[in-house]
């Protein structure tokens, strides 16, 4: 049997599974510094809002610029489908659970109109904010001049999985190498999950990566498709083709891991296992200035054919400055993630987040249980 | 203590502990071919119907094979043992909890009448299907040649466990190389969990090997014999011995993961694992075109001495077309499943199941949860 | 640091994470032998019934030995304490819960009558029984003289943990080998977990040995004291121990697995990983003919001082023979362990217990999950 | 790919994922020695409670002293900043859950008075107590002379992470060389979980060290910041620095391990894990003599930024002197710790708390479910 082969498969983990081990040296929380670099933008925090309905319409990316992130529109959700958003979006939270499907799907279905992503991109500038927005492959080669044209600060092209290399008989798909040459802003692709999908989509001269398939809290390709990687080992995975493409071409991209985010402790040890950035949805739709009334949905929802994404009730919970900086008298990780973010690093005794790209981490299931019998018990316990 | 030996343990896993991972490259989903090829029958979906009582009659045979798939019809069961199994099959949907074990003990004693086998198979050919027919080792010297008589395509051999060697006093083994010999149709064994008993199964010459014990949604083996293998470790086993076997002898003998199937992303698990085809009873069962009316029950649950399957109440869904093509509104994989394999073979880059083997998976079992504490709060929170 | 030693911790396995792989030869469960040598009494089944005051009394011992098993009288527990045992048994079914641990401290506190030691050996001899009897090692040096008077035919010294080598100022401790020379019957010795504790008694000159700590259904030493080896990884250290002793010394001392089963299956594995016999408390308990009333409850649990153990309430669900043999009507494992013992058996081509020791076993925690999703609905899906 | 490094995570482990394996030998629990020295300081029994203001006050520490284990007053808490902490303890227990936190930000935020500082140990001094006392690093320097001067026995300086070496640009970080220097009473130092850190505060002079960041049972520093190390994996790499550094120095210095404990089985784990002794909080809290009225809460809960901790409600169940050596009715490992202790060394043959070192453990996940099913259906079943 020395011939026999038996397909190997290698453990992979996710946030629950992992903490953070402090360092042997620390640092005061107000020294580190975490800001974000992708292209030319420089963010003051390494923190995105995802490009979801629910989350992103230009008033929030307006908000988000201001408080030192940044929030990408999505150009093929309502906002350029509608002239006026807004109504469509309370709509939408307004239908019950089992007509909500039927309605998206006729929501999704109303044109995509041009002039609307112009417009769109206009007044997030007008207003004074760094504008991102995203579209799939299919349409990027039709939109990203549009985006640059009103003055857009990033393009995101983002479908569930992107690779540097898609077969299609029936048309050409988008070369990213070409579109880094024909267009003048930072490109940021995702998502991908693994080192070689990773490093490929680097070499073609991106800016930025979205790592993450399945994670979200509104997505369900993991059921229906099986597909997935959990974040801890997908972020490993792409910061090691990361490291390797910098030390061969000197030029750092970063990697933003997007999704499966609940509390502060999940993006502290998304930076640890080495996370330049990460992309926040299912939190943020909680926000009060959040477009989706406390509503959430993925963007494959609407799919007639092969939905894989729900509509969930994440509820509104408070500011968006309060989810990012506090104060806060929740106790459960779910506000001051910036504050967070800071006390983990000084923990670590890590001035930057690349210094706590080296801090350790272990495998530690447990972690979420160990002497917690009572908080597990619920609210009637936590008294 | 250097003489010591201490049995060991090797590691297996089931479907919710493994994920697959997005390729380098991908693919159209469209440009897919998901053939399954048993001996010279060529299905156009790599879908089995189970040989249960509650999945499969003519009718439902008849329209799977329209569909591309195929389904399997039990010897053995209401259907050969009653001119008009219709109405046993509502005495068992009728019969309330307490009451039903009592019941299928009775009408599993009434005997099979050879007549019934050779109506049965014909019924399903003059309506244009591709009749695939099961019966145990101990009656398949007696069914199989009315089978083929009757113009059968397809003769299933199956029990808990089925090896090449079987010891027995009191009576002489079926010799599955004589019956290939005798038989002139492809023969399915199973089924098999191990490489050993794989390997040797193909080389008696039969034409697919159905692998799983115990993982069926109504069946309690593992609970009452403590045997079986989870799904994914079986299926890399038997591929494996699948791929010895080809390299040796140049016959490739497809493999059929059997059981255990509950969402499309299982299905792909498997393949990915190494199957070339799956077999589903459960979700079958929810058919709107099933024979069992929402109900469910494995085969071994009507044995007097020493029952291991229990039925289950699966309720009715959809038609069948839908469970395998879609549309749907179910965003949970439960339907659509031929159209989840496509999809995920697209993200795999792999143009045919045999590339979809290829792909790499990882053990991840923080998959079902990661991001998804609102999903996971039921119902309500998905609104 | 080349210098430093961590602790190292090796990982162990309990019944729900252990599964049993089917064997390339499949043998007619009929003709397997499944007979437990205990010294020189022979059995013809493996199953042994625990010395707890809710299982086994003198009817419950003669039923037991006419089934073809065994059954221990503890020496200290009610039987001996009390001329109408049956009394007490029933006063301490019907004490509510808030009170039974306070009537069992006093229940237990009545001295052990000699005289009664020898009456209940005479009865069940009398009743045609075979008759095991257990004590502490404390009171073993007086109790098994005792026995062995009176006709007994297993002497059981059995505490929580039993080793060749107790360390006390206070008293001389029991000398394994001195006991075995000055009793003539033969000894079985328990508990134990550890490949050289099992060693080291299995050289004193014992007949068997007792394996388990802390699993027992009524048993909390695994919380109060934080000492226990899951029973698959204790069973198959001692299971090394005796086939090393066996190498050395020519002699072959049987192992029984001592506790923590529920179902068919789980004694199958606890052969599979090496056990020549097992020994059941609270299956047992559940037994019409079982002196507890649907009530079981540890023998430590009286203890004024650290009690170490619990009453559970377990029902009266059949008659010993139907436990033991079958038939039945449940489907969850509960009942007939013999015929699953031998359908297993059947499975793994084993025609012994000692050929059953070779059979694969793995790691497969998805066992009880993969599939079930309606049967884990409880109830109402298994309808 | 050689080149490529991925970051790599190791395993760690809590209490409930460990088992301890009984030994070869076994040795009387009333001839093992279970004290502890910390400095010149000798306890009779290795256990101390937590500078948790609802654990430890003065009358609290008194009691512990006298029952052989040591009791540390928090200099941070209500006790030095009100003249009347029982009133404040009495308000927070009566106020409802949702103001608490906001009451508590208040009560923390009336400053710390020097005199009460040396009041309170005088006033355990005068009651023939042993005194310790704790503070953040950050007031170390100003209240450790204040408590040499009152008498104090033991100074604490504790924070959620603390090590050798602090970078600060505002202000100069204790050295706690120094501080060893100038004060000569022993000093403890926490907490820590690595090797490194550890084995570098060591080397500065101090006299012992808390390990554990984030297990207590009112704490969520680990969902908030992603930050711990499960408890039993913490202690067995503090202990190979104690052990190394006690090769290389002849110094050794006691770890002690604080928090996460629930049961007797927990703390028996820590000690085999390497602990010389362990730090109680919440057990503690639910005597009857401590000062919360059966509440609990973390000393970071009242912080009005990032709040890392929950009041919690864990109820009054027995006098001190129950839980720590009995006699008690409970069976759930909850009462009598130092008879849990005493006996888990007789069954490993220990007869000194550094010899429990050497004790064997095995990774056992399934030690709290295995043959438990019963138990696990909770105060019905464990009728």
């Amino acid at each position: 049997m020395a011939a026999v082969k038996f397909k190997q498969l290698r453990p992979s983990y996710g946030f629950d599974e992992v903490a953070i081990v402090p360092g042997d040296i620390t640092i005061n929380p107000e020294q580190v510094n975490i800001e974000l670099l992708i292209g030319d933008v420089k963010l003051d925090i390494p923190i995105i809002a995802s490009a979801m309905d629910a989350v992103t319409d230009v008033k929030f990316a307006v908000l988000m610029s201001k408080l030192g992130g940044l929030a990408v529109l999505h150009l093929e959700g309502v906002q350029t489908r509608y002239e006026n958003p807004a109504e469509v979006l309370a709509e939408i939270a307004q239908t019950p659970n089992d007509k909500v499907t039927a309605l998206m799907q006729k929501v999704y279905s109303e044109p995509i109109k041009e002039k609307l992503i112009g417009d769109r991109v206009r007044a997030i500038k007008k207003a004074g904010g760094i504008c991102a927005a995203a579209a799939m492959p299919a349409n990027t080669k039709k939109f990203a001049p549009i985006v640059v044209e009103a003055g857009g600060d990033i393009f995101v092209v983002q479908s569930t999985v992107t690779t540097a290399r898609h077969i299609s008989k029936s048309y050409r798909g988008l070369i990213f190498s070409e579109l880094c040459r024909a267009i003048k802003i930072p490109i940021v692709v995702g998502n991908c999950v693994s080192y070689n999908a990773c490093y490929e989509l680097m070499k073609t001269g991106i800016a930025g990566i979205l790592v993450g398939v399945g994670p979200g809290a509104a997505c369900t390709s993991r059921e229906v498709l099986g597909v997935g990687v959990p974040q801890i080992t997908a972020t490993i995975d792409c910061a090691a083709a990361r490291d390797a493409y910098f030390r061969e071409s000197g030029r750092y991209i970063p990697i933003i891991t997007d999704g499966g985010f609940k509390k502060g402790g999940d993006v502290c040890k998304a930076i640890v296992a080495g996370a330049d950035g990460v992309m926040i949805g299912s939190v943020f739709a909680q926000a009060k200035e959040a477009p989706g009334h406390g509503y959430h949905w993925g963007m494959s929802t609407p799919n007639p054919v092969l939905p894989r994404g729900t509509r969930i009730k994440v509820g509104t919970t408070a500011s968006l400055q309060q989810i990012l900086f506090g104060p806060t008298s929740l106790t459960d990780g779910t506000q001051n993630f910036v504050g967070a973010i800071k006390t983990a690093m000084g923990f670590c005794g890590a001035a930057t987040v690349q210094e706590m790209h080296k801090a350790e981490m272990v495998i530690a299931p447990s972690i979420t249980t160990e002497g917690k019998s009572w908080q597990m018990m619920g609210p009637s316990a936590r008294a």
